[in-house]
């Protein structure tokens, strides 16, 4: 195994610790640089296995051995000053840099979840995640969402970050988007129109999730073809954003 | 409307106030005194609406009206001592204790999810939610699960947890209960053994689902009469334990 030389940085005013901290908190710093940050053994073993470009690791007091992780810079920090960079609180580290992949290819959709308003970072990863457990073929966001590559929605996915086609599109783009890939659109809600999921067919369809609070827009439903509901036991009145999608996304995968 | 007087406090030291944060924090405590802590006008009207025990309440300032609340302890503190006391970051407020409730008839149970080693209060709160929605007739907690009475789990139930009944077994007797109420047990997995989940009759059984790091214990599994899996994507490792659970409540309800 090809040992890299490793940087010790013990100063809160480093250059590269700046950066690290800008990918943690701000978007359009990760857009600019094209990069995210990840937290964790798990995700960087995730990361590596999927061959996913890290682009700097920095480590917390010492390096670990990881088969297959290839990446120049390599960057250790002692306790406190990782504790200061790190978005977990008390993490064992490391953290790393990843590249964000351009959009995967265009190959149509068969169907896709989308996302309106969901604005909690553990939701949005917890969708990612059961995306790609139940083959959604891809995450569509929409509206105000939670960053895809905040470390707390990173962290959510539990790697799936790596593997799911996640798309990224404002709602005057999603009603020509889905045409394109020939989907009806199924709005989730809890009106006197909508029909229980189960009589309608969604195999091959996307599904609108809206907030937890507020449900999906005006504007959103205005373009789905139907509304469509979970049965519930009607004195409970929400299941969770994150579970009712889950619950959507495997009756689309059943 | 009957206006309660209203006892300002204005000290860290006042005895009313360690006795909140003594709630909030310690599972002991609140076992002795009977007693949890509910965070926001959300959750209080959900009591009202229920006819729970509210046993007093803080305000954060000023407070508020609400039909319905009749509790003669009623308490306000200026914002920095509030946030002191309440466990949630920025809340509006109130904070509320409430009686933990007697356990509910001992009606036979018709089905059944079981959590072990579920030891985060979001994922718990989170699975009690579901449970009530999907009309599942108990939560019933073994191992060394997050308390159901962790501020952060109530929050999570979204007032669930005042309509669902819960139960505390410790894994030996956990058999003997299922038996009386005659209800098989089956366990999520993804061993070789277990069958996809649609094979098998959920309508009335108990279904345990572990932790997302280990899955269930071999102790647990060695009284399960089967073991079932969710079918998913093999590259997918695992889903969040709240959505296993979700998933399985959705299907034995389905």
């Amino acid at each position: 195994m090809k040992i890299y030389t490793m940087e010790k940085i013990t100063s809160r005013k480093n250059e590269y610790i700046r950066h690290i901290r800008l990918l943690c908190s701000d978007t359009q710093y990760r857009r600019e640089k094209g990069l995210f940050v990840c937290d964790g053994m798990k995700l960087l073993r995730e990361a590596v296995s999927f061959g996913a470009e890290i682009s700097s690791v920095l480590w917390k007091e010492q390096a670990e051995e990881l088969e297959g992780l290839k990446c120049e810079k390599q960057y250790s920090a002692p306790t406190e000053l990782f504790d200061y960079v790190s978005p977990m609180k008390n993490s064992p580290g490391p953290v790393f840099a990843v590249k964000i992949p351009a959009e995967k290819s265009s190959q149509k959709l068969r169907n896709a979840i989308v996302l309106e308003n969901l604005q909690d970072p553990g939701n949005v990863g917890t969708v990612i995640r059961t995306a790609n457990a139940f083959n959604i073929d891809a995450v569509i966001l929409t509206g105000n969402c939670a960053d895809i590559y905040n470390p707390k929605t990173v962290r959510a996915t539990m790697g799936a970050v790596f593997r799911q086609k996640l798309v990224v599109k404002e709602l005057n783009e999603l009603g020509d988007y889905l045409k394109e890939n020939e989907l009806p659109l199924y709005g989730a809600a809890l009106s006197e129109r909508a029909v229980d999921m189960r009589s309608v067919e969604l195999k091959n369809a996307a599904v609108a999730v809206g907030s937890e609070g507020r449900g999906l827009s005006r504007e959103i439903l205005d373009i789905c073809q139907r509304e469509i509901i979970i049965p519930m036991n009607p004195d409970s009145e929400s299941l969770n954003a994150a579970v009712a999608a889950s619950v959507l996304m495997w009756e689309m995968s059943r």
